[in-house]
């Protein structure tokens, strides 16, 4: 019998899932096409991917709200989404609504919680808080007869804390639930643990301290899951990553790198708050100053919230670069892209290769991932082109092991 | 006793060939860096190579002129070279002047003849300029005591013609030689001719007809010289090479990619020549669509003259792309280099390169060279990325052998 | 009783005029406020000019079709133009289609003629043309009740020939039409001709010929008429004509002045023309040759067709300028509009204007409109600044002349 | 017998001052031409300013220095001012050496003291240190014959405190002067006002608190001396206050102007310092916020300092507007100049046009500077062509004048 995998959504109503569900929506329905969707590249072929038509979404959010009205929010500030097709995965949407269930709010910031349904505002204690989680996740592969989930995080960015005592460990951890200690834990810990601990692949999309904890290496060793992250690369650090390199193969000398980027909508307000600002901007920084290796090089990444162009990211870069004899050249340039749009298949892609991972028996982190984030886990390389090459020999060995697999049944 | 090599360069007073005699002669008396040199990388560390400074410098030109004045007007209208640098290396560009001979003119475009020498514009045989030529290279070679000499077009663009009857095989252009017929030969075809056939390693650096020709292929491999090319990969294809591979990985589909490249030199100038615009164009354009491989995608690539801006290239790229949901989004990008500070260094690499590899007997095209060519021969990869694993990789085996060979020696 | 204003639209099906007929249906509808319109800007506030909620529209087209489906095809492929504003006008768009006619064809460039529908195809003698246009526009006013019907020519580029014997005089005009004689006169003429001399005010949109030949001029002073022209300046020449003069007031040498402009609609695609293109590109780069009023200057621009912009037009300037002690310093910049969003309040802008101007008993050219236009007819003045302050005194002339009247009348 | 006129340049060891000393010799040596200097265009024709031969250099600096030693390390790491072009000008820039005289030192910053001469260390009474000003002034004026001396602040931007009680009146400022008592009296209000009770026209090129002070306004009234200011207009608030006024006259929605300034000289480090940055950037936002005078407009100024640029201004500004029928539409501009090469001619131009004042008579503010300033002091206007439109007229008044008195005086 066919595969069912579902897609479980941390921060369901917003427009990275709002287009996540649509989209693969209209691509059942033929009316979009696989555009955006690595996994469709001739590059990854011939893998036993679950097919998007057998995907089933769902997901927590802290916000009231629901997928359709994000939807018709989203299409009319952004030109995305339009009316005709809004129109025409209508009951893709609310089929998904109804898979939605209230998010846990664990030190979140001013800025989340302003945004909360008060129903989640009366304090929770923390076991209380992961056994919600993974009775929701449990309900949900139940009810939609589902072989695996997988969890993607795709809630506001968190403000990165020093790891906390109790994140260092799986003993520390567990010692802290049961005293309902919170100090240190963000709400991303509690989900990812939750799902880990059910069973479930846990795939951290946002800048979110939660995939890189010991606690969570440990966990997902122990139970056998995978669990990657972290920050999707979607637009201006992807590029990054592609030309860094290129100054660095022909010896110029990057003298400054500045970058700015301009958004306006959910994200770009919560990146108003320093700490959450900081987390991302040094993520974004990170990547850069990894492929250069070269201290001398002034960089910059600025983030300024721009109401106007609420998911449209414009982003501009200004290269200061030296050459032969001094020459002191330059490049610059501008993306322009629907932020969610580019996230959006990406989280597809990689409910796909979880769900590949974990039936392959892969647990921990996953380095073919790596090209997906920013600060892919585990993976020190940073140039995009080479984590490419991660990705497409898992998918050469994977096809030589499936062809294999198949002679040896036959 | 040291290696010494030989530099020959085919425009001699031009502004790459200034930048390669006066960049070189700086790096020697330490007043400038090794920055741009592909050849002082870690990527490429270990190599046999020739020193910067066992290299003598040589060449060819049409004109007539000094790479002293060549420097000193360079300098004035780019900013590179600057006054006390050129003093510095003043003796140095005269040592490269003295062993600058006249060039050749077969079917040279008529921007070409105007700047000719009033001396070259006799008719001369076609046997005695490959005569000329190569009793040149070997006066050079003897004179200098070098044990290789590397010849190297700079010259201006070509009109590329049809590969003419006299290209299609060495009998045919051997026939045509006795018989002094020049019809459908260019002038860059009679330097590479007579550098191979003297068995000097032969590398165009411009969208010249010679190395691509069957005549030429069938001529280094008879003698076992190395023959590469074509057209240096500097600036904006250089981006362009990098940045399209991104497209394809992420499976984003590229509507338009407009590229409008501004220079004011004497390149700029002499593209002005509707036949030598069109070999360069093609050059620009073919690298792209081949890592596209997408025949919807509308792509143009402009060079004006703008004669404000001399050596310094302006470019500017806008890709229109769709993504995900069929969101359109852009990306520009502005490049602004120095032409010849950008091309000066390859050219050394490349002779090293060229060195190395004829001293190993290595002969017909060099597959590891695709990084440094907009159109590396016998080479289909155009990612630069990949180009650069062939360069790579040569390296890592050619230092294995090195060490290999030190062993048994030892 | 309330003045009531017919707009007659040469191009009716176009993508200007699709805008012009739903953006006012929109306005009267409260669908969308009135910016883009110059006419609504306090500078021009109590001029008794003609509601928005007055004007008819009808026009002439040379294709089958109908507003209806341009405004589908427009909304789907460039955002503007909603789903819903759509359905909200649709019966406003319904009445204008019902006031279309077709459109006459005299020495049409192949371009033109391959959109005709085949009944325009046939020959129709010149007089039949022009007594055709003429009874389309009186009936056109009977019909509606109307105080006055302003014509806009919004129809493509022509290719400008030099100003044929025919278009020299009255006489000579009048002449050729006796005997039917077409040579050297644009289909702009014949429509310029029968409105005017129908007394029918003539507004001229594009760069076609007519608005500027002395048969015009002439006849529009006889008839007492007022016809104005060329060329609407809505993107790229007018970011050029303000910013020039900045160059000028600071004593800046503009070096080189390189513009690339991309569009992808109907327009571009005519513009594929070489007789188009030509007078198009002299209307653009005109304008900034007088401004900075320096033969050193080197300017080109370039219009090339993207289909996949569409009606976006995304525009590049490169200025390349010297200040103080020969320093060599640069400006870009990066124009990214909705060319007929841009154009279509202009559009109704002038129609008041014009509909103002004949009641005022004004004839021949309009000085005041000179900042609408790339080609002022009549004007030399070429800077945005300086032409705005003759539209500015010429409502504070004319807001007086009001009073007074009103004064007088009390 | 000819006018002799003085230029005291507060910061005469900085960057613009030494691009105002050596581009003036350069022009009085035929070394380079006009470009840059207002003066000199036809607008500003037929004046009867001082000669740019007639001008005297010498000024203040609290730093340990020379002008000769500036101009090298500015030419050095610039490109303008020439190895050649300051060996020309050698024996001017000694001259105006020998006429540079400590600085004062009053509330400076940290970032400014750290700079300082180890001598301006000591605390000096502030009856003193005003003394010691106007004896340097008169010495300055007494041994070069000067007719008239124009003192110029080019000093470091300071960070702007509130009016203090001792800047809000003549009174008041005496009384703190007389018990020397300095709080809230910043450096540029003592050069300022020694200047001015000294007879001397003083000019603010800075966004120092000085000139706009009541104090001031007061004294310049009392003693019959222009002063004028503040902040020069040379490079992105120039280019925002010829464009912001585009958006006005067609009546488009600026929703967001996002304003990126890069730049890596002493003025960009000094604004490292948080209050004088806040200044700086208050002065570019005002302008553009008083033209568009729409209170929905999100604008942001970043000043960033990138080591790499020096005194090269890399601007990057960001246009989102709406048009008609709500269409988003964008503008981008790049601005890269050479900050000093920029301010410099400026610097000459509004000594001529302060000299010429002070003779004519005028006292207090001078309007006709505007255009010269991000914000001029009592002049409401910001649109640059209105404000050009001031100087000129104020030129044809003057030079009416001139002819009238010639003719009186025949």
């Amino acid at each position: 019998m066919k595969r069912r995998v579902g897609v479980w959504l941390i921060g369901a109503y917003g427009n990275v899932a709002t287009c996540v569900v649509a989209g693969a929506a209209a691509i059942v329905r033929r009316l979009t096409g696989t555009t955006g969707l690595v996994t469709e590249t001739p590059l990854l072929g011939g893998l036993p991917l679950a097919g998007i038509d057998t995907l089933v979404f769902g997901g927590h959010d802290i916000r009231d709200g629901s997928i359709v009205r994000a939807a018709k929010e989203f299409g009319d500030r952004n030109g995305v989404l339009t009316t005709e097709l809004r129109r025409a995965v209508a009951a893709d949407l609310r089929r998904a609504d109804k898979e939605v269930r209230p998010g846990v709010l664990v030190n979140a910031p001013e800025s989340v919680l302003a945004m909360a349904t008060p129903a989640l505002r009366r304090r929770e204690r923390l076991p209380d808080s992961i056994a919600r989680v993974q009775a929701d996740l449990r309900a949900f592969a139940k009810r939609n007869r589902l072989d695996d989930v997988i969890v993607v995080n795709l809630s506001s960015t968190e403000s990165t804390p020093r790891i906390s005592p109790a994140l260092r460990s799986l003993d520390e951890f567990r010692r802290a639930v049961a005293k309902s200690r919170t100090t240190g834990i963000p709400s991303s810990v509690v989900y990812a643990f939750a799902a880990i601990d059910a069973g479930f692949p846990f795939i951290d999309f946002t800048p979110a301290v939660a995939a890189g904890t010991p606690l969570l290496r440990e966990l997902s060793a122990a139970c056998g899951v995978p669990c990657m992250g972290r920050d999707g690369k979607t637009g201006e650090t992807l590029v990054k990553t592609v030309l860094a390199p290129l100054f660095v193969a022909r010896n110029l000398h990057v003298m400054s790198w500045e970058g700015l980027n301009m958004l306006g909508n959910r994200d770009g307000a919560v990146l108003r708050d320093p700490g959450s600002l900081a987390s991302k901007v040094r993520d974004k920084d990170e990547a850069l100053r990894r492929i250069l290796g070269d201290e001398r090089t002034h960089s910059r990444v600025r983030i300024d919230y721009v109401p106007s162009l609420d998911d449209w990211k414009q982003a501009y870069d200004f290269i200061h670069f030296q050459g032969f004899l001094g020459a002191r050249m330059q490049m610059h340039f501008l993306w322009q892209g629907c932020d969610s749009a580019l996230a959006a298949p990406l989280v597809l892609d990689l409910a796909r290769l979880a769900d590949l991972a974990h039936r392959r028996g892969e647990s921990g982190t996953l380095p073919q991932m790596a090209p997906f984030f920013k600060t892919p886990l585990d993976v020190a390389e940073q140039d995009f082109a080479k984590q490419m090459d991660l990705l497409v020999s898992y998918a050469a060995m994977v096809r030589e092991e499936t062809k294999r697999a198949r002679r040896a049944g036959a």
